[in-house]
C-alpha cells in the first residue's frame, strides 16, 4: 500500500482543508454571535443578530455545498481508498464526505424556509407557553411536522421515516435501532422504578434555602477544574438555559443557570457542561479547523455530559471527598446536614413532570416517551391536534402523574418548537447508557479510579477519557467509537447495573 | 424633479441595500468577534481567533468590491442625480459608492499582506516594549512605512502623499488643511500651556487611593446613563483598553479600564466611549444595516467622545450637582475633599510623556507632534532609524520633557504598530476642536445647558445632539455636518475661547 502522498495530491487536500477550514470559520464566528446573543447582547441588539447570524449561516451553508468542494472530494477519493482508514488523512476525506453529501441533498431554499419557520415557532412558543396555549402554537407545530417530513424525504431510502433525522445527529443509528435499545431498557428500567417510587421518598430539603451565588460558583468553579475543564481555554457564564459551545479547541465555553433557592440546579449543569466541553477540549489540536474536530455524536457527547454529572457527580466517592468543602462555604445551612442526607437528596427518585429535573433514573421514561411520540407524529398515526392528550395518556401510563397543563406537558421545553420533530431526544438516553459503559471500560483499564475519586482526585478518569474518546473526535462514527473503545456494541447491560448497585445501596430493590 | 422611484428602480436600490446589508453583516460579525476577544476571550482561543477574524473580513472585504455592487452603482447614478441630495436614497446611494470607488482601488492582494504584517507588527510591539527595544520593533515599522506609502499610492492625484490616509477617516481633509488648523491652534494654544505650566501644579492626590471597583461602576454608570447612554442597546465591560464597538444601533457596547489606585481612569473613560456610544446608538434607526448608519468622520467622533469626557465630565458645573454623590461613595477617601480641590485635580495640566494620560490641554501638543513625525516619516525626510531621537527632540522642545527610554517614548502606544503610518492622529486633535465648535452651537441653540447640567440634567444637550448630528449617522461628510450645525467651517476659536475661560478660572492667563 502507498501510503505517502503525491505533491499533486498534497495540494489537493491542502485545497480540501482551506475550504472546510473556511466553513468552519463561518460556523465558529455564528456559534460566537450565539453565545453573545445568550449571555450579554442587551435587549436592543436582538433584531439585528437575527439578520447577521442568518446571513453568516446562509454563507456558511452555500460553502459547504460549492461543487468545487465536491469536486475535491471526487479527486481525492483514490487517496481515501488507498490510505489507511484510520489515518488522519483518509479520515478527514472521509468525514467531509459524508457531510458534503448530506448537505447537498437539501435544497438552499427549504434551509431558508426551515430556519424562517423556526424563528416564528420559537417566539410563538415564547409568548404561548406561559398563556398555557397549545392552540396558538399548533399550527407552527404542525408545519415544524410537515418539514421534518419534508426534510426526511430528502434521504429516500430510509426504513422510517425518522431515519434521517435520527442519523443526523446519531450517525449510523436508525428508528428500530433505537426501538431495540429503548425495548430492552424499559424492560429492565421499569421495575427498579416501580421499586424505588413506593418507597418513601428521600428527603431533599437541604438543597432548598439561600444559596449565594458567589459560594455557588467558587464550589463548582472549583468541582470543574478538578474535573479537568480547563479555563484557560473555556470560560463558564450564566444563561437562561445551560448550554455548552466550540469556537475553537482551544476556546470551550459553558454557561450554566442558577435557581432560585437551589443549591443543585447550577452545580449539576456546571458539571454536565463541563462534561460535554472536556470532550471538545480533548480532540487532538491538530484536528482545529478540520471536520474532524469536535465530538462524533449526540449520543456519545451526551455520554460525557452524564458521565461526569452523574456517574461521577452524584457518587457517594465523589462526595465523601467534596462534601466537606460544601459544608465549608454553606456551614449555616450544611454544616449539620449528615453526608448520608446530602447524598440522598441529591440522588431523590420520583416520577415528575419535567424532563430537565428528573433524576437519573427516570430521565429515561421522559426520553423515551417523546422519542415513541415523535415516531407517531412523523408516521401520521398521531395527528398534532391530537398530541396533548396522547401525551397526557403516556405520561400517566409510564410515569403515573399528569400534567396539570400543556404548559407544563407538551409545552414543557423547546424542542419541536425550535428544530425538527424526530432526531432529537434518543441521544439523551443513549448517552445515560453509553456514559455507564464507557466508565466501565475505564475501570477495566484502571480499577483504582474509584478510590481516587473518593481522594477527590480525576486524572486517571479523565486521562482515560481523553485518551480513548476526546482525542478522536469525530474520526470514528459512534458505532465504531463504542467498539474500540469497550470491544463491542452499544449494551444497555452496563446501565442497569450501574442502577441497581447505586439505587440498590439507597433502596430495597 | 421627479423624485418617486420607478418599480424597476425601487428594486435595483432594493438589490444594493441587500447586498450592502451583507457586507455590513459580516463586518458586524467581525466587530462582535473583536469585543469577545477584547473582553471574554480566554486565552486559548486566540490563534483561531485570529484566523476566524481573517475569513470573516477577507469575505467582508470580497463582498465589498464585488462588481456585481459597482453594476447597481452605476444603475442608479441616474435616480442619484435626480432625487434631492438630502434624501435618504439619495445618500445611500452617494456613500455606497464613495465607499466602493475607494475599496476597488485597493488590491485584495495588499489587503492580505497588510492584515498580516499588523498581527506581525503588533505581537513584536508587544514582546519588545516592557524590554524597551526599538531595534526590534525597527523592522517592522520600517516595512509599515513601506505599506502605508504603498496604500497611499493606490489613491493618484494627492497633494501630499498622506492625504489618501487622512481621507480614510477623515473624509475631505488633506495634510494641508490639517496643518493649517494645527498651525493656527499651537499659535494660540502654546502660551496657554506655558502660562498654567509656569505656576504653581494643581494637587491631585485625592483621585489616588483605593476605591473599590463596586464603587467605581456604581458611579460612572450612573453617570453615563444620565448622560443619555441607552444600556437597553448597549453594555459596559472591562478591557485592557478602553474602546466603542457598534454591532447595530440597537447594541454599541462600550468598555472602560480600572486604574490601579486611580478613581479618574475608569470614570473619565467611561465617559469618553459613552460620548463615542451615543453618538452610534442615536443614529437614526431607519439606517440601520445601510452605509448610513455609524458617524460620519474620526474628528466628529472623537468630538462627542471629548465633548462629554471634558466640556461636560470635567466641568465645575456638572461635579457641583454630582460630586455629593461620589462622596457619598467613597466618605472615607473625599467625604473631607472639598470640591474644588478635587475639580482642581480632575483639571491637573502638567507636561507629560504619554498621550492617553495627558490632559485637555497638552494632549493636543502630543497629537500634533505625532502627527508632523508621521509626514515626515511618509515624506522620506525623517528615516525610521532616526525616529526616537526625533521624538526626544520633538518632546523637549514642545513639552519641555524628554522620554528616559522607548518604552515610554516612540514605543508608548500601539498606534504605528497595529496600522498605518499616517491618517490616525489627526482625529483626536480636530475632536478636541469640533467639540467646543459643537458646544458653542448647542448653547446658541439652549443657552439654558448648562444650568441644566448643574442640576445634573443633560436632555437638552443630547437632544440637541442627537436631533443635529447623531440621527444623521454618515448622511453628511465630516465639513457639511459643520457648516449644517454651525453655519460655517470648522474653526479653532470656540475651543481656544473655552480653555481660556476655563483655564483662566484655574489659573492666571
Amino acid at each position: 500500500m502507498v501510503t505517502h502522498l503525491s505533491e499533486r495530491e498534497k495540494e489537493t487536500l491542502q485545497a480540501l482543508k482551506d475550504r472546510l477550514r473556511e466553513v468552519r470559520d463561518l460556523e465558529s464566528a455564528l456559534a460566537v454571535l450565539g453565545w453573545d446573543q445568550m449571555t450579554y447582547m442587551p435587549p436592543g441588539g436582538a433584531a439585528a443578530r437575527g439578520r447577521q447570524m442568518s446571513t453568516l449561516g446562509e454563507l456558511a451553508h452555500a460553502k459547504s455545498i460549492d461543487p468545487a468542494l465536491g469536486k475535491l472530494l471526487e479527486d481525492l477519493r483514490p487517496v481515501e481508498e488507498r490510505l489507511p482508514y484510520d489515518s488522519d488523512e483518509a479520515s478527514t476525506i472521509r468525514v467531509a464526505r459524508r457531510e458534503y453529501e448530506r448537505s447537498i441533498q437539501v435544497p438552499p431554499s427549504f434551509i431558508a424556509r426551515f430556519y424562517a419557520h423556526r424563528a416564528e415557532s420559537y417566539a410563538a412558543w415564547e409568548k404561548a407557553r406561559p398563556e398555557n396555549d397549545f392552540a396558538a402554537v399548533r399550527p407552527y407545530l404542525e408545519k415544524t411536522l410537515d418539514l421534518s417530513r419534508e426534510l426526511a424525504r430528502f434521504f429516500p431510502g430510509y426504513e422510517h421515516i425518522a431515519d434521517p433525522l435520527i442519523d443526523f445527529s446519531d450517525y449510523g443509528m436508525k428508528a428500530s435501532t433505537v426501538q431495540a435499545v429503548f425495548a430492552e431498557l424499559r424492560e429492565r428500567l421499569v421495575p427498579i422504578v416501580q421499586a424505588i417510587t413506593t418507597q418513601p421518598p428521600a428527603d431533599g430539603t437541604c438543597l432548598h434555602g439561600s444559596f449565594s451565588r458567589e459560594g455557588q460558583s467558587a464550589f463548582y468553579g472549583q468541582v470543574i477544574r478538578d474535573f479537568g475543564y480547563d479555563l484557560n481555554r473555556g470560560r463558564c457564564d450564566v444563561s437562561a438555559h445551560p448550554f455548552t459551545t466550540e469556537f475553537s479547541v482551544g476556546d470551550v465555553r459553558i454557561t450554566v443557570r442558577y435557581g432560585e433557592n437551589d443549591l443543585s440546579e447550577a452545580m449539576f449543569s456546571a458539571m454536565h457542561e463541563a462534561g460535554h466541553a472536556m470532550y471538545e477540549q480533548g480532540v487532538d489540536p491538530d484536528y482545529e479547523g478540520t471536520p474532524l474536530a469536535g465530538g462524533t455524536s449526540s449520543g456519545v457527547h451526551e455520554s460525557q455530559s452524564r458521565l461526569w454529572e452523574n456517574v461521577v457527580g452524584r457518587s457517594r466517592g465523589f462526595w465523601s471527598a467534596t462534601y466537606p468543602k460544601l459544608q465549608a462555604i454553606f456551614p449555616g445551612q450544611l454544616g449539620d446536614v449528615p453526608l448520608d442526607t446530602f447524598y440522598r437528596a441529591i440522588n431523590k427518585v420520583e416520577r415528575s413532570l419535567i424532563r430537565t429535573d428528573a433524576d437519573e433514573v427516570t430521565y429515561n421514561l421522559h426520553v423515551m416517551l417523546r422519542f415513541d411520540l415523535e415516531l407517531a407524529l412523523l408516521e401520521g398515526t398521531l395527528a398534532v391536534r391530537d398530541l396533548p392528550e396522547a401525551w397526557r395518556a403516556r405520561f400517566e401510563a409510564d410515569l403515573g402523574v399528569v400534567p396539570p397543563d400543556d404548559r407544563d406537558g407538551v409545552m414543557q421545553d423547546v424542542h419541536w418548537y425550535d428544530g425538527t420533530i424526530g432526531g432529537g431526544f434518543q441521544g439523551y438516553t443513549l448517552g445515560n447508557i453509553l456514559g455507564a459503559q464507557f466508565y466501565d471500560a475505564a475501570l477495566g483499564a484502571h480499577p483504582e479510579i474509584p478510590s481516587e475519586i473518593e481522594r477527590g482526585r480525576f486524572d486517571l478518569l479523565h486521562g482515560w477519557l481523553r485518551e480513548n474518546i476526546y482525542r478522536l473526535g469525530s474520526k470514528y462514527t459512534a458505532p465504531e467509537l463504542i467498539e474500540r473503545v469497550t470491544g463491542g456494541p452499544l449494551q444497555v447491560e452496563p446501565y442497569i447495573r450501574y442502577l441497581r448497585a447505586k439505587y440498590g445501596e439507597l433502596y430495597a430493590l
